[in-house]
């Protein structure tokens, strides 16, 4: 009984992710859902990664936080579009909270937009938004046994990003470990160690980011011409 | 309908959790739900607390991931009896769990009983167990805005440890905001600042457990004189 909710549940936030993938894919613009555990850098990346790119692209972002626009105001001072959904409660976003902060974005206009779920290493990791792909980060500090206990976001995302390094000095934390037991997961993964704090190995994950970009334009161009 | 659905589940659980209440009770130990994020240091702290009070309490472990048994196997080297409860992909730990987990566990015997809820700082704050009280942890590493994030877990727990103090100095966290934070969603909050790495301010949190466990045991004894 309690199954076959949680699978209804699931089935009716697909559906609803499917038309978000239509919507952004009519939009020719990189959708990235950001996921970690609260406080491993999901913002603070997201401030770096929006100060170097700005200029070049044009982005924007959705917060989603339990409640506060704490993370919104800070992403507001980049200068960029930003609409904080508050879950109220829920530990993780959906499709649905989607679709209704699109109603507040000018997404037409956008080369790329972020989606930072709420802070938590399980549910967010269940509920596709429509996204291009999952991007989680992990912080050091966290640990080199997360692989091991909380395989599914590993699972799904496309991307890891191994953060704070800057603390690796002060914490027992393999970070061969992490790749290792992360690629016996998701052998697909790409993984980047970066610190925001100090920026180190922020240029790789940018220029790949960059990358990818122009390879989802390149695709839509490419797509036009056979249609 | 969604709401319903869910409003069921936790007064189903809350059933389950008095039926704890009453076993615990009987049994004269105390019981603390361990919470916190993933990586923030409960199965550290349950080590440190384990090697303190060890000769002086019988205590027991009930831990819950999602899946392996690799915190389970930590606490089994202290040589104390654990449970190690898998959920299978659910992101807290229920009452119908701990009753499971329960049957093989001889809790007359013990003084203590810990119960490691799965690594969330979300879901479990909504879950009762039947727990004598809730502590959570909040590692420095996660930063000082969480309890405006997540306030619920504060709001919830009767314990806040804050761990990982020996990373201050490489961090931007500022202690007396988390207290600040904190106290304004519970003013009850009894704080302890711990490294679990180095040792530091252990002794606060041990010796408070320690008078928990002996008034627990003189609130058992009166209850007894007057019935």
């Amino acid at each position: 009984m309690k199954i076959s909710v949680v699978k209804n549940i699931l089935e009716a936030n697909q559906r609803l992710a499917e038309e978000n993938r239509r919507r952004f894919s009519l939009s020719r613009l990189l959708v990235v859902n950001l996921m970690s555990s609260p406080g491993a850098g999901k913002t603070s990346l997201l401030e770096r990664t929006i100060q170097s790119l700005k200029g070049e692209f044009e982005m924007g972002v959705i917060e989603g936080d339990i409640q506060s626009t704490y993370d919104a105001e800070r992403i507001g001072r980049t200068g960029i579009p930003v609409v904080q959904i508050n879950t109220g409660g829920a530990c993780h976003l959906d499709s649905n909270m989607i679709q209704e902060a699109l109603k507040s974005l000018e997404i037409a206009s956008l080369d790329l937009l972020f989606i930072e779920n709420v802070g938590n290493l399980v549910c967010p990791a269940e509920f596709n938004l429509g996204e291009d792909f999952k991007a989680m980060i992990l912080s050091v500090a966290e640990g080199d046994d997360k692989p091991l206990k909380y395989p599914l976001m590993f699972h799904e995302s496309q991307v890891l990003l191994i953060n704070k390094i800057d603390l690796l000095p002060f914490c027992d934390c393999d970070l061969n470990l992490i790749a290792e037991r992360a690629l016996k997961i998701n052998p697909h993964l790409t993984i980047f160690q970066v610190s925001c704090r100090t920026g180190e190995g922020l240029t790789a994950w940018t220029d790949w980011l960059k990358q990818k970009i122009k390879e989802q334009k390149q695709n839509f161009i490419e797509k036009t011409k056979f249609t």
